[in-house]
């Protein structure tokens, strides 16, 4: 097993009963683990001349800051309706009940800029998906998605590197939901 | 005006009328003013032995991730109610109708560890302030807090160094609300 892989936890039935959730904060309470998992993303991105990083809120900050501050890019911030104050566009996405949307600043990404998207961790790519609609609308070029976690038995890395043409890459995979 | 606060751009009426909300998102998606403001805390905090940094939900983890990743040391998110998966406390504080609460991983700090805390911003002082109750209660020795912005005139800074004595740090102020 990975070293970064080895210290996210595992903690069952959260958030409900029969969930095993993947904890990254083991992993980022360790400097060793928090750096090892920087610096492959470092070590994948650092010649794709990267123009923007796009990190979903909240999580995916994390990793997301981090490697923006070390490839010396900058920084947007993917969120949840109503939580960025200039003006937005907005995505809605499914929810296993309802829906939610995500937002971005328009004037974030300039037409032709190459981005990569960040989270923490993709299971059926709902978020990942309506982020990608979001820098699609505003002309960005999206060079790849990259999370520390992949859960391949949701399907949704596969699913969206067949409906867009993008890739998902991510540090580590885990069975499961 | 110094660089960072030169990039901060201000957002009349928001989160709604007569606020004058200062976004930081358009200093972080400038890689120059992003890397200044992670260069000033690295500069600040490189020779003080901090063991964690303790950062908000959701903006305080953007420059605390890139600050924890510099300095190698371990990332600790205090997150609102219902966030974090594993063994929480808990603690509530005031806002301007009802009130919220704040949570931390119980084995996230080890008792007598140096923690800094971190956020993008400090107003009433609140967040920060049930933040500090957090990790005193983890028995964590507060370094200091560090913000990228102080609104001076909504006091929190000087209040919670009165009340607590601990310094917040800020690298810059803005006048008003």
């Amino acid at each position: 097993m990975s070293i970064v892989k080895s210290k996210i936890r595992t903690i069952p039935d959260y958030p409900k009963p029969g969930i095993l959730f993947r904890d990254i904060t083991s992993l980022l309470i360790d400097p060793e683990g928090f750096r090892l998992t920087v610096a492959m993303f470092v070590e994948r991105y650092q010649n794709e001349k990267i123009q923007k990083i796009a990190a979903i809120d909240a999580r995916g900050f994390i990793a997301g800051a981090a490697l923006a501050f070390q490839l010396g890019v900058g920084f947007v911030p993917i969120r949840k309706k109503g939580k960025l104050p200039g003006k937005t566009i907005s995505q809605s996405y499914a929810l296993e009940y309802g829906e939610d949307h995500v937002e971005i600043h328009v004037d974030s990404i300039q037409a032709g800029e190459k981005v990569l998207i960040m989270d923490d961790l993709v299971a059926t790519g709902g978020t990942l998906e309506a982020s990608i609609q979001l820098i699609q609308k505003l002309e960005g070029k999206i060079h790849e998605c990259a999370t520390i976690i992949d859960l391949p038995d949701l399907g949704g890395a596969k699913r969206i590197k067949e409906k867009y043409g993008i890739n998902i890459y991510s540090i580590c995979e885990f069975e499961g939901h």
